[in-house]
């Protein structure tokens, strides 16, 4: 039994209500990597661990997600990108916040993790780590897209308008922060492991942590369940969303699981979705939004969706 | 039924095995913060939030505990402090990252909380905020003591020494990584909080993030408990070490559901300890390490202790 999930980031509320036609971009970038990333799990080729960082990576690659290149500008028209990625097996873990200079975010924190500490490591000194361990650096100029820029000029424009609310700020954000991307996999070996990567919500203060950095909140991994979560950070974190799930599925079903940790960051705000795979093979892709990208290689099937529907 | 218990880190393994003697100071500390937030819980003056945030201030002016002033210094001689808090009934929560000009940490975590959103704030950012709200800012130098500035230069020349080893390090800032400060709390409407606020260890690495501004590893807060850990923040992060305990007391007791955390931590490296309340009026302050400053106030009567021994 062998299973690798992605998740490109849920959304769809807000402004895009209605919004079901899937990118075929982005559902291409899916289709292949887990069409490579598959065959070679299955194959014994790669860990778990090594399957999630490159599908991230594949992920982070593809600019109309958000995370790497093609991440959403933050307050100051910046890009920051957070990461963390964990090992089922042992609970070895890595995360980096705020990094700015990395082409692939989750390197970084995959490097943090083969070394073993720190486990998190923040803003420059994870870019100066990450270019210490020869991982590819870029120009944070070479990081943003038209489409990023336009975005911003967009959400800046209407916060600057007479009349502006929170709320239509945080529309904006709902519907720009889809694109968190996420992996969790199952080897032929039973490993498990679980990695997300993101560069956060346009327009988001600076400074302002997610979810997805955080071990346990975003990402969860260990002998029994991998967990990669998007959405609404705060609601993630509050609820210790990732980590929370790993201990309800000790007494409930996966789906019993994934769906319990979804209806209790609902309170909170924090309309999103997870992928989750355990070690008997059932894998997940729960989401309370209108849309989540997503796509599951299992034992040689692959299927790519956004809305309710699939594609195979 | 009213509980407030406060920890001041757990250490005195390394080179400073043998090591027994309470620091007065510290005692007193407790002792007195204890003594006048328990009677104002007692008195229904305070929530458990704000006791738990009172008493993590007391402890950060107190400048032996690593926290505040007197907090350790990093790796480039600079104070970058972390803090986190949450509130049961909601699971609200705040957390700052590598803060350096403010006199309270967790008050800024604690505003956070209050306002909702964002939940995390990093560095620079986290300092503004505090002080666009009204918060006590003051210069970073009147955070450091000759103390720490001494326990510094024996990490500089002990590192630069030949011959020196990583285990050498490692043994530095084990004895110096002591003095973490938390707080729990159960007030008399039934609802629970913690507080977990730190330095961090001398001559950690620029940008190293450890546990306890990590929601869900370093402090927790549900209906159900309350924890702030201590110790070897790395593996309180790989094993989420305060929301596992919350976990683990749905279906066994208190201590035996502490017990089980700090087993869990031992494999990676995690001697520390932890103190925990839950909403029967149950408290606990576990520790592995040889020592761990602590206090507990339980319906007026009032214990402060370090090693195996208490002082009432």
């Amino acid at each position: 039994m062998v299973i690798l999930a992605v998740h490109g980031g849920a959304g769809g509320d807000g402004p895009w209500r209605g919004m079901t036609d899937a990118d075929p971009q982005r559902l291409n970038c899916m289709r292949l990597l887990l069409s490579d990333l598959g065959a070679r799990l299955n194959n014994g080729e790669l860990s778990a661990l090594e399957a999630v960082t490159q599908a991230v990576e594949a992920m982070e690659d593809e600019a109309l997600f958000n995370a790497g290149r093609g991440s959403v500008l933050d307050a100051s028209g910046a890009i920051t990108m957070d990461a963390s990625i964990m090992r089922g097996e042992d609970q070895a873990a890595g995360a980096v916040v705020g990094v700015s200079k990395a082409r692939h975010p989750i390197r970084i924190a995959h490097q943090l993790l083969e070394e073993g500490w720190p486990v998190m490591l923040n803003g420059e000194a994870a870019d100066a780590y990450g270019v210490a361990k020869g991982l590819e650096a870029v120009e944070p100029e070479w990081l943003v897209t038209e489409l990023r820029r336009a975005q911003w000029a967009k959400w800046k424009a209407n916060k600057s308008a007479p009349g502006s609310t929170d709320e239509d700020d945080e529309a904006m954000l709902d519907h720009d922060g889809m694109g968190t991307v996420g992996a969790v996999a199952l080897d032929r070996k039973g490993r498990l492991a679980a990695a997300t990567s993101t560069g956060g919500m346009t327009g988001k203060p600076d400074g302002r942590i997610g979810d997805t950095p955080i071990i346990g909140a975003g990402t969860w991994a260990d002998k029994d369940v991998a967990v990669s979560c998007t959405g609404v950070g705060e609601a993630f974190i509050r609820t210790c969303a990732a980590r929370s799930l790993a201990a309800y599925h000790t007494s409930e079903s996966l789906l019993e699981s994934g769906q319990r940790v979804l209806d209790e960051v609902a309170p909170y705000g924090g309309r999103g979705g997870l992928i989750a795979v355990n070690a008997s093979g059932e894998v997940i892709v729960p989401f309370q939004t209108m849309l989540m990208y997503r796509g599951t290689y299992v034992n040689g099937a692959i299927e790519v969706g956004i809305g309710p529907q699939t594609y195979d």
